[in-house]
């Protein structure tokens, strides 16, 4: 990192740079022995080209687009770019590993409170990472909640953010460092200290939170390395309470919008590879709704001696009113459920039979006798994932502790929640369940008083497989795993931090695949291919790249002087002129850096001629708004 | 208390004192207006003895008795005793008032932690009262049981003794000074000030322990002012957590075993009247059984995202197990459940048909909208009290807290309890409901793990209603309230600390009539009739009476030197001599009884003559010993 090449990659020369990366990819190749690795290290800028060039799209509008000339050449010029990263990646994988290494190492459970310490350090650790990266880093403490009895004081949450240039597009990248509890005797080895065996990486959090996190970290340094600067602005929430339902997290989201307000795409890892060929770009999010069915036969509890057989006790009714929700076979009762539900398509039907799957491996992980289609796959799968399911919580009001006692509760909600898949939605599903109760209660002759409560509820997501962002996504995958990209809107990802991330922020979300969906994500020796890190990695490079070549939307119309910001690139554009062999060009970069934070945090260029100006207010509007009212004063005369 | 007659009953004339009552009577006929307590209070020297005659058995055996002269006699004189005694009660019915009065101002509620102080202040006046009336009073801590919320630290619980002789039975008597928590803008005044209207006592705690406790200790005093020594021997356990389920109290129970070991009978107070006319004896209690259904499908709980719709839920496999316990109409649907169950003769039918009861008043104190068997005065009851009824409490090891998780229970412990009556006993119905749940658990094809525990359980009791005892309460009670008493077992009280006393003290129980079981004991505006807190005194007098007439068993075999002790009786004897008009003569007694104290707490006679006959084994033997070894060589010769 300390020998950062700064190139100007515009005056760089193209074959030069092919041959020194295959001499370099001779040199490391004892040290990177994969073969895959190697394909995707050694691609030539042909491929690169013919990759622009064949864009799935065949639309008009796309094809005029890719012939502007304009375009052509700069997109020629990222896939450069980006040839040279990639390459970069390859040859820093050490350093990766080294960091994953490192960060496995922290203990950070986040559902046992004594591991606080360990959490705090790191997330120390993780905003270093990034200061180091020339982020500017915020961290905000999570109020103790009561309502959560998991939530710890002082535990925080991490924004950080790098700002390029308000010409680029902006890229909110959610992270989590926390990890779920270990059952350390059940491990091959101690879960937090990773270990290499049989090109898999061993520990705690490879799969979730800590290997997504490094990828990201690595792509970002690698694009610093050679091109000094990134092609998008990136912001990142790192989370440290994710496993336990990123208690605290929402307020801060709500509380620091204008954080929020410039970006526009969300990116979050998910393990979506259902089979070992195709990764899966999914265009859906899982829903959920919480119910609570109150059975009251009066405010207070009775004593069981007073009132024992004497009256219509509310567990009896709540029983048999929870009892017509479910058949025998566990089988949802409730009339028109599955009426708005997406169904799969063919191809999505043969993804599902040629998922590298097996019933009984899932039945151990979970330590259960038995699995409900536990003969068949692609209905395990399908009720895993495509279809609505409900599970039974538990009962309030009621007597829950150990022992016995002669209460009678008279008040007791019953608690269930059923998962929604696209396109249900909460209301809909709510009114059938009410509307179900209330049969029930009639057809029983349930005597005591019934109310049904929608305790929680996030409607399912879904999105367009072929906008421009996903195929952008798309396109970066493809370029890196080199085979065909599945997107789908029938099989949803079960990650309820993006429905809320959506919610609250409310701009388009990308998954980007990460590991096997079948992968062993929470449970003991979790464990993911070395390749596929390395891959994810790419990946993430990829996507910038991609992601810059989408033109981005102008935002003054959210923030009045976004435009007119000064970003690193600036600074950089400002600074190319100097020698790139001169000794202290390091030196001056922080020089620049150091100007730029002690005039202000982000000083506009209005500011500085505010004097000067004052009185004219159109000299003061964004350059973007001048430039769009001189067009139409050219089209009017 | 002060002015007591220290009579010499053996000696003093008959019509004599029958004269001074009737004078002292018609003094007093302005401060006691009411016709009953008159009519008990000129009761004649002919009325007991007809009373005495008119034994309600014929059998052989009692006729046999009865004629004989000295047993005549000793019933002659314990009649005139109790005569005297009764007439005492009347005369200080002021005096009552004035301790229930006391009693009730402590607000010695149980549940509540903070009136921790208030119940030992209660606990204090009882025990200094105790004292007065010559009792010997231990108290005894009780240790915070964290298994039970409510308990206190420090709280105590007084046992107390009063020894008169050895050769006198033993009654053991229950009593609490706790009292349940009161809403006091429900109540027409103070609960914790009682007041009199209507002829009704308000207040917390007069319908049970208070009002109950205050009988004994007037009785208590009555006898000692008439007759300077008790009838019987009586020993008290005072407990300050009846109402949250005499926490404790078991544990002191079993360690202070010897205690209770020359126990020949114990009394409980209970709230048995059905009708206005009639008090019940009852020989039966109510027994229980608490059962958990584990139903589990893997020993730890799985997050919903991960598992629902996929496993066997137990939570659905319990409701429906459940739901097969009870039909719609809340019927228990375990099989055999009523086979064993002691049905109503005519006579109890006819009882619970005239009860002085309404449904809808029931419903008002419970709080609900809705009964069951509402229309039926008979089948109400007869489930209140006669029937076997089954009351679902909740859920163990699933979610009951407020708001909503997504946790997945796969361990879970439904609780049921079912009311026991006799003659069912525990294991059978544990048998039953085992049988049953097997049977469901086929019948529904459930698929996780079916467990079925027994968390608690005791028996129902039954006892015969013509036993010497029960004919000796029911005489006493006759002769009190002067009209028929119906001794049932088949409609059993439920007073869980009987069945628990029975269990560790193993004696034979009398349950004396205090209130009418439809009073309102635990509800707001607690109140009873003041003539009712007249007779139940009285009872307790006259049951003091008969209880001396019952032959008390020898004690050596459980207690080696018992019928060697030396009692107050005893002390008595010693001075009956003295001048009855000598102004020392509470001095000399008080001497007497320290005398007796430092000596020992039980000095024996033996021990003093130990030096003497050390050598003669036989000489040592207790006294009823040697008589029957001498019978028995007269017989033999």
């Amino acid at each position: 990192m300390k020998n950062a090449n700064y190139s100007n990659t515009r005056s760089s020369s193209r074959s030069l740079e092919l041959r020194s990366r295959r001499e370099s990819l001779r040199s490391s190749s004892t040290r990177k022995p994969k073969a895959s690795q190697r394909v995707s290290s050694i691609r030539t800028s042909e491929d690169d080209a013919q990759l622009v060039l064949s864009s799935r799209c065949r639309c008009e509008s796309c094809q005029l687009r890719f012939q502007s000339a304009a375009y052509q050449l700069e997109r020629e010029r990222i896939a450069a770019n980006r040839r040279n990263v990639l390459k970069e990646i390859d040859d820093s994988f050490d350093d990766m590993i080294s960091d994953l290494e490192q960060l496995v190492r922290f203990q950070s459970i986040s559902v046992e409170p004594e591991k606080l310490l360990e959490s705090c350090k790191a997330l120390d650790w993780m905003a270093n990472r990034l200061t180091d990266l020339k982020f500017k880093t915020y961290d905000y403490p999570i109020e103790n909640n009561p309502a959560n009895c998991f939530a710890v004081p002082h535990q925080k949450v991490l924004f950080a953010r790098y700002f390029s240039s308000p010409s680029k597009n902006t890229l909110l990248i959610y992270g989590h460092l926390d990890v779920l509890p270990v059952q350390t005797d059940c491990w091959i080895s101690d879960p937090f200290k990773m270990i290499a065996k049989d090109n898999l990486l061993y520990g705690r959090g490879v799969t979730s939170g800590k290997g997504m996190i490094v990828g990201w970290l690595q792509a970002i340094e690698c694009w610093l390395k050679v091109h000094s600067d990134l092609p998008i602005n990136i912001k990142f929430i790192v989370d440290m309470l994710h496993e336990v339902g990123s208690t605290g997290l929402q307020v801060h989201i709500t509380a620091k919008n204008d954080f929020f307000m410039d970006v526009d795409f969300m990116v979050l890892d998910v393990n979506s590879w259902v089979n070992n060929v195709n990764p899966i770009v999914p265009c859906s999010l899982t829903g959920w709704a919480h119910f609570g069915v109150e059975v009251r036969g009066a405010n207070k509890n009775l004593e069981s001696g007073l009132a024992s057989g004497l009256v219509y006790e509310p567990m009896i009714d709540l029983c048999h009113l929870m009892n017509g929700l479910v058949n025998d076979e566990h089988e949802i009762q409730i009339p028109g459920i599955e009426i708005n539900m997406k169904r799969l398509s063919t191809v999505e039907w043969h993804l599902l039979e040629s998922a590298d799957f097996r019933t009984y491996e899932y039945r151990e992980d979970l330590y259960v006798r038995r699995l409900r289609f536990e003969e068949n796959k692609v209905e395990f799968l399908q009720n895993r994932w495509c279809k609505p399911t409900l599970t039974m919580h538990g009962v309030e009001g009621a007597d829950s502790h150990p022992g016995w006692r002669r209460i009678l509760p008279m008040k007791v909600m019953g608690k269930f929640s059923i998962k929604l898949v696209p396109d249900q939605e909460v209301k809909h599903v709510f009114n059938l369940v009410k509307d179900h109760m209330r049969f029930l209660k009639t057809e029983l002759g349930v005597k005591t008083q019934l109310n049904v409560h929608l305790l929680d509820g996030i409607d399912p997501l879904s999105w367009a497989t072929d906008s421009r962002l996903i195929k952008a996504v798309c396109r970066a995958v493809e370029f890196v795993y080199e085979t065909d990209v599945i997107t789908t809107q029938a099989i949803p990802v079960c990650l309820p931090i993006a429905n809320v991330l959506q919610k609250l922020i409310n701009k388009p979300i990308i998954l980007l695949p990460y590991s096997k969906r079948i992968d062993k994500h929470h449970t003991e020796n979790e464990s993911i291919e070395s390749l596929n890190v390395l891959r994810h990695t790419k990946t993430c490079a990829a996507l910038f790249a991609e992601l810059s070549m989408l033109r981005p939307k102008c935002k003054c119309n959210v923030l009045y002087q976004y435009c007119n910001l000064r970003g690193v690139q600036e600074m950089l554009d400002t600074e190319r002129n100097v020698d790139i062999n001169d000794v202290n060009v390091e030196k001056k970069w922080y020089q620049f850096k150091q100007k730029a934070a002690s005039s202000d945090a982000h000083p506009t260029r209005s500011r500085a001629r505010s004097t000067t100006y004052s009185l004219k207010k159109y000299l003061l509007l964004p350059f973007r708004c001048k430039r769009k009212i001189k067009k139409r004063r050219n089209q009017s005369t």
